[in-house]
Parts: C-alpha cells; sequence; structure tokens
C-alpha cells in the first residue's frame, strides 16, 4: 500500500557534488550541489541545477567552466561544510583545508583530496523553476592512482563516494556490491 | 597524484530509475536510466536521458508522462532485466512479474513494487547528443507504507536503493549512514 508524499523532490541515491568554480579574480569557490548526474553519452556530460543566487552560478556564467569533484566519506565533514557557507563571503578552501587545482583542460578548479574530479565546460543552460541547469561536456576526469585495481579501473570501495539524503538530511556511503549489472536480470528473460 | 581517465561519463554515485511509460496502445514499458537526477526545487523536477532508439522515448514523445519507480535492493535482479531487454519486442511486466500501476497524476504507470515512485509531467525537452533529456515535473511521490518511520519520513535503510557503478557494471547498495549534512561541517566554520 502506497502513500502520497506530494510534489517533492525526493529520489535515491542523490549525489554528493562539489562543483568547482573561480570567480572574475580566479577566487576559487566550491558549491554542494545534489541536483545533477550524467546526462549524455556522447559527447559525455553532466548537468548540475544551481540557484542563481548562488556564487557558484556568478562563476559558472562569467567562466562557462566548471569540475566536479567526488567526495569520498573521508571528507564528509569538509563537503559538508562547502554545502553550509557560502563562498561570498567564507573561503571554502581556507577553511576545509581543501587543495584547489587548475584543471588541465578548463579554466575552473577540483578539489585535490577528492579521489575524483571531472573537467567540464558549460555547453547548455536550460532555466528550470528556481534552479538554472548546466549541461557540462566532460572533457576529462582525473582520478586518484590509488583508487585504481590492477586491470586499471577504479574501484568503488576505495573510492567510496557519498549519497545524499535529503528527507533526513543524511550522508550515506554506498557499501557491498549487490550484484552484476546486464547479467542479474538474464534469468528473467531466459 | 592523479591519472587522466580521458572524457568519459563517470560520477558516483549513479541512480537506478525505472522510466515507466504506456505506448499508444496503453502498453506499459520499464526502462532503466543511470542517466537522470532532480533538477529543481520549485517546481520540483527531475530529468532522465534516453536515446531516441528506445521504446521510451517514442512513448514520452507521445504521452509527455513518465513515471521514476525506485527498485530496491530486493528487486535487483528485476530491474536489471529491464535494462538488458527491449520494451519493442518483449513485455518486461510479463517477464520480471513487475505490476505496472497506474499513476494517479499521469498517463503513466509505475511499478507497484518498487518503495518509490514519481509521477512526471514532461515540461521540458533539451537535445544533447547522443541522449535527450525529458525534464519532468514530479506533480506526486508515492511511497509504501511500510518504509516509513514513525514521525512519517521515509528511512534509506528500508527503501534500499541501487547505485550503478558504470565502470564495473555492478549494483552497489548505500548501507551506513555517516554523517548529518549541514551540520557535520560546522566544526570546519567556525
Amino acid at each position: 500500500m502506497k502513500r502520497s508524499f506530494g510534489a517533492r523532490t525526493v529520489a535515491f541515491p542523490l549525489p554528493v557534488f562539489l562543483v568547482g568554480t573561480y570567480d572574475t579574480n580566479n577566487k576559487p569557490d566550491a558549491m554542494v550541489v545534489a541536483w545533477g548526474g550524467i546526462c549524455s553519452s556522447d559527447p559525455p556530460c553532466i548537468a548540475v541545477s544551481v540557484r542563481p543566487s548562488r556564487q557558484t552560478y556568478k562563476n559558472l556564467m562569467a567562466k562557462k567552466a566548471f569540475t566536479v569533484s567526488i567526495p569520498s566519506v573521508d571528507q564528509m565533514s569538509r563537503a559538508d561544510a562547502c554545502g553550509i557557507a557560502s563562498g561570498a563571503d567564507t573561503d571554502k578552501f581556507v577553511r576545509t583545508g581543501f587543495t584547489p587545482v587548475r584543471a588541465e583542460k578548463v579554466d575552473a578548479p577540483y578539489i585535490g583530496e577528492c579521489p575524483v574530479g571531472l573537467e567540464c565546460r558549460v555547453s547548455q543552460i536550460v532555466e528550470i523553476g528556481s534552479h538554472t541547469q548546466f549541461i557540462g561536456e566532460i572533457l576529462d576526469v582525473k582520478i586518484d592512482e590509488k583508487v585504481f585495481d590492477e586491470e586499471g579501473k577504479p574501484v568503488l570501495s576505495k573510492i567510496r563516494p557519498l549519497a545524499f539524503d535529503l528527507i533526513r538530511s543524511e550522508y550515506a556511503a554506498p557499501g557491498i556490491v549487490v550484484g552484476k549489472a546486464f547479467c542479474a536480470g538474464k534469468k528473467h528473460l531466459s
């Protein structure tokens, strides 16, 4: 039996993306974004939605470039700090000890400590109510050497990304592997 | 030290959304979508990206309505089956035993067995390379009675959603809570 929960932003899992930008003076900023996700395979694109009141919005409009750093469980409290403070009046890098690293392909900084960083060029801007969606073409992905396995593939259990639970305002960690994709379902089809 | 991993669709966690639609004969279909996420708070909107070759694309264009059902770990293999087979030649509901339930607010079916179902009306269509992004206004969310706590809030550990690891083609389950959002970071700001 289902209960109506109303017209609300419910989805699981929500990501914890740290969106990195420079302002027009090249001061780095990082903002937590849970409204986003991959939106195209070719070219590879990722979408992040930002309110116009945010410093990140101004930076995105000026530079048309951003990064997405994916924090691990180890960086949970520092990532959360980037979601509480505003880059307009707080230097989040000073406060958290995160290191801004200039991206190679775009004019934006990623967070050196995070295991994964995407370098993105804004390709489309879509107005959607309270938020503006910035679609970024992913020009490169930088991944920490230490999260790769011997076959050259990143390992989820080493990256240990966070998932955001909006309803309870909590972070969770995707844990155990529960099945093989494009495989586990074959028993229903044969 | 970071390694360049190239221009690829990397992000963690990726969702496992079952997008439900009817075709013009009201035959239900469900497709697995990992390219998507919430994209606006007001009105509440969710974006899902679909290739034009998919049956779901035809259905979305015809009906301008869809649901997003969020499968739990228990439904992993049946969800995976919906990602392997095509609705053009397979009745995924018959094969998986999933039950199509007509949504209340839109002309689309959600999956009765999944703990969470969003009812969405297509409000914008954005062309992005290989994929077309359908932005849906969330008109209602239906949630199983059994995943609520005593305060009337859904509990992540009862919903047990899946996360998709594209690189390894695996499903993982967000496990333990690791911190309180908008709280854990305060120690870096005071």
